[in-house]
């Protein structure tokens, strides 16, 4: 039998957006349960979360500090086993340490840290306690990223020579901060959002992704950061020219004022042998271009797709997966990696297959090289390696 | 707190496709928890499933008589609340008067019986025993689909004229069943299946879609329904053309040898000032055309969509939610529905926003005039009223 | 040196659509001239056109009857050689006989005519002349569908079973003929128009192009034909169904009260082993489906097209072609044709790949079938033979 | 009447691919006429080519020196009025320097010149001797091209804020110019493409693009400019940042090894009220999108354009105009501009809607500013003015 992971979650209160995601992530394969909670700095809002969510009201705790020393009281068979994090990003890191010191697994949304001596610090502190660390770049979870990732590494594409990732909204394209907006506010405040806005919001999943299907890290890089909207505090867009490892050229956009787009997330890989294509707001279909210019697209679900895409579906063909599906992924690898760690077996071959706390902090380590490029107007080094 | 439908499920072993589909939209939002199961008819293959799914052993039975008793027996506070209904067609009927007599709701998948006397008594009694029954018409569960009904409602379109839905879908291409393929081999036997293959499975979707969206019933209708693939007992493709009340003209279309079609479920209505065009294998969006020929183009989580669609979504736009989302909504419907009766309060507005016994019945109608209208070559009436 | 065909035009005047497609059509490659015209039955009128257009006063017509005439008395080297006909259906026959009767060759807009007692005294008489005759289904001209007729004849889809084509429009709408709009007008008119308006006008096309696609002519049909806008005198909406030589089945749609709808011509072709989808509104594309649902988009202009395609295109990939080239695809071929009956050589291997007398005439014998069949309400036999 | 303009052309021998687009497009509206050729360098390749077209043998000439001398001898009313120059790019500067000073308007081919020098003297030659000098940036012919033009001077994006422009291709990913493949032959060398190979072929056309579409001119630029395939002499890949006039910043793409890309060339420009994109290989569509991400599709010929885009198009909406058309419109404005300065005549609105020879000086500018860039690796004032 399967048997669920517990977890608690800090943040994710009744406003939140990305902590109802999780939630759902980790509920819909029925391989996680929901124990604990700190939702929200306020005690009295937290327990009425937790109360809504169905949780014993013990275990709704005023802070993540109560909960870490709560659970840790608790018999082993019922205690939490991996505390999920989903507060502002200043708030990950010393959660994200507590909990690993505290002897739980974590699973932490992105950017890991806002600097990178936190992340490697985590790097190091989960290594060290060998703990599982996943960091949620949860766009590597649909299954037509993984089919990327495989096309590529089986040489398709021949040598990858061109990378183009966007990543682009049109949410700030007014000064939402101003108006009091919750999501809004905090993105754009460095105190908790750190250096950057668009580039650590959401050009740290382009950049994941890219790192993900092509197999390459960056070596160099030019950014070209900006400030559209008057009275904003960080960037909300940016550019980065790229030199990966090999000699490809990249180009990483991140905006947040790219008016009327909604969560456009698109990479292309050009290679010297074919072409890749794959839009999030169309995640079910893969479109492979050959020299000639003939297109194969693949979708969600057909015949012949890698062993890699097909164990992340759960439908066949035409029955659309998303969002929520693609990051469910994610959890459903972490529970079977934690699964076994706990009860033994072999595990499954793609159970390893999720971010992890080294891909969060080559993120972050990217956000502090393209924020210090953009300041001196020049090419950096953008090579990183796990401390 | 939100308190989740205690639920039993007849049918969805492990090989069954639909069975785990109704279990992750069920346990999408935590509004409902699998507490019963007759999975199987050989009880060891029940008990090894229930097992699997977490279920108490003496909760996993060899039948769903055996399941209706001896849930009968347990305390009020833990005994399921509903039935789901997944095996194939031929079973729907006793099984869910069996449940309905013994004092459960009930969620059926299409198409609801194989006959429409039994259909009609299954309306009958609901009705007399007051009870919740939804037949899983899971693609009205779109919010797109849900926009497209408000604005058939709300006139933009003017009055409707002419109606085209196609399901078209190619895995029967061979002839399957002798393969002993599972889904093709019930599918394709009168017994089990009923009088029809494609419009059974999946022309009655067709017929509800339309009718939900354009609030519309067939009064006539003219069939044509071949045997593609030879060997094969039942239909496999078939056209049928209609006539609304109002006058307007219709064609549906049911093909389950239209090779590499995945599931294609396309619904155009063209009305006197404007049309719309929703296509299944991309749910969130949903075109409208002016007489213009101009377009607009909506999408799950723009702001202007109406309540009604808003109302079902669980994300930003630009977030992929798909087909389990869409199921779930029925699911998260007909759950406030029972708690509402149960617990008291007002409920939402939405809450019944979901396809009923009525529905099913409706559904079964068409079937069945249309068998006769092929058979006999000429149009005939395609009026039905609940009896 | 390529020695452009003189024609003549009977219609075409100022206020015609298509005349001056023709025109364009027949001057894009440089292989015919317009040397003489009856634009119009007012001679003044005609005159003015002949001016607007460079043609020598002497030979702007204000009949047809006095084109025929005066031309005759010209030397060989100047007289035309091809008379182009686009006046209204019912003029038609007459002219077109007329041209064959003094000598001419004809390309004649279509429906060829409307009877098919004219259609039939065509052929026979061209062919009795020996003299070259085409009629512009230009829909077969777009190179993409020249590849799909490739490709089935290649046997790439296997056995065709399944044959779907749509011809839609929206512009009648409204009853544009109680406005006096010129195109609607003599379309809506049965003196000017013949027996049928959608079918005749948009779904003689859906026709042609189905059979030039599949290679395939429809056995049996039943028909279902409706005037939805009140005041109409003709169908402005219809539905075919089809039996094809081998038991395909088809269905073939021509609508013209479709709100919204351009100039919607698509074909669907579904085989035994893989299917495609051609849409005239995006023509240089050519969608091609296998068994698993992968898809193999071809371009106009790709490597690995057919020569059949390819000897149809004028660009490379990624430069689109439209209507006007498509449709001057015949022109060049008829062209070609005459030029090789005139100067000798041996013409190149698709010259007389155009649409011909018969290929109209069959086109006038499926909109009569389909008329008896609409008004019987059966199945009624569908199969021609040139007399 | 209208009076075709009588044209001598330079370049465009039997394997040119744009010598034939420029005559096609000349051709189609019929507003021009080929009079006069030096098609090669070779007297009597020359001559077989202009006999192949038609041209009377005394004016298809060895050289374009001898075609300018021996026009100058007929008859002004036979004489060719105008020079069209279709060669490689380091002829464009003599060539049309030596028209303009013997008498005759200039159609060139882009890039305008290979040095900046040799750009600015013929503007300011051209306006001395007040003749007509088109460049042809085709692109802007296209009608939703003028449209989207249209919508960006009404105001209906806000501001400008963010430039995107893409121009790639995958026709250059092997070293064709080793294969002595003649296209790239000369593209690939700078004697005679001068100092860049992407930026000048496409790049100079994607700046063009944006230009025209937003009216706005760069004030400073950052290069990055790559030769991706050893052994290549100029680069085949760039991107360039922009910042455009009142602070919008941009992102221009030229490449040529970007596999399986045909010709694509896309516009993305967001403003604070709304955004829009357009695609060359689906040009009859223009994407707007307002801030709340609902899309509206404006295709050719539907109502509701603004004058200057209807005024561009031939046909009604959904058939499909092309490249050649929209070529074309460069070509009919040109002669009624021409016409009108000889004939007299109010002329139309749009007639001077053509890229002139300041455009064509601009680009050049825009491709010398951003070579320097790249080899400084720094930001560099990009802003022009016509000497």
């Amino acid at each position: 039998m399967t048997r669920p992971i517990r977890y608690g979650m800090v943040g994710g209160g009744p406003d939140a957006f990305i902590g109802a995601v999780h939630r759902r992530a980790a509920r819909l394969d029925g391989e996680w349960t929901l124990v604990a909670g700190a939702f929200s700095s306020d005690a009295t809002r937290s327990r009425a979360h937790g109360a809504s969510l169905g949780l014993d009201p013990s275990r709704a705790y005023g802070s993540w500090v109560a909960m870490l020393e709560g659970e840790a009281w608790l018999p082993a068979d019922r205690r939490m086993e991996a505390v999920v994090i989903v507060t502002p990003n200043h708030l990950h890191f010393p959660i994200a340490l507590g909990a690993l010191e505290a002897g739980f697994d974590v699973v932490c949304d992105k950017p890991l840290t806002t600097t990178l001596a936190d992340a490697e610090a985590l790097v190091t502190r989960s290594r060290a306690l060998d703990r599982v660390f996943c960091v949620t770049h949860n766009y590597t979870g649909y299954p037509m990223v993984k089919e990327a990732r495989e096309r590529v590494a089986a040489g398709d594409l021949g040598d990858v020579r061109r990378v183009v990732v966007e990543y682009t909204q049109g949410w700030l394209r007014t000064l939402l901060e101003a108006e009091g907006q919750k999501q809004a506010t905090w993105r754009g405040d460095p105190e908790r959002a750190g250096p950057s806005s668009a580039l650590g919001d959401i050009g740290s999943h382009a950049h994941n992704l890219a790192g993900y299907v092509t197999g390459l890290a960056p070596t160099e890089l030019f950014a070209d950061l900006g400030t559209v909207v008057p009275g904003r505090a960080l960037e909300d867009d940016g550019t980065v020219l790229l030199r990966y490892a090999g000699g490809a050229r990249g180009l990483l956009t991140a905006s947040q004022i790219s008016t009327g787009e909604r969560n456009h997330l698109r990479l292309r890989v050009y290679g010297s042998e074919g072409a890749l294509d794959w839009l999030q707001e169309r995640p079910d279909r893969l479109r492979l271009v050959a020299p000639s210019g003939v297109e194969t697209i693949l979708y969600d679900g057909v015949d012949g797709l890698s062993p890699r895409a097909a164990a992340h579906l759960r439908l066949p063909g035409g029955h659309p997966e998303g969002f929520i599906e693609a990051f469910a992924n994610l959890y459903r690898n972490v529970a079977r990696t934690l699964r076994t760690r706990r009860d033994g077996g072999g595990g499954g071959p793609f159970d390893d297959d999720f971010p992890t706390v080294e891909d969060g902090a080559r993120g972050v380590h990217f956000i502090e090289t393209a924020v210090a490029s953009a300041a001196a107007g020049r090419w950096l080094d953008a090579g990183w390696s796990p401390p």
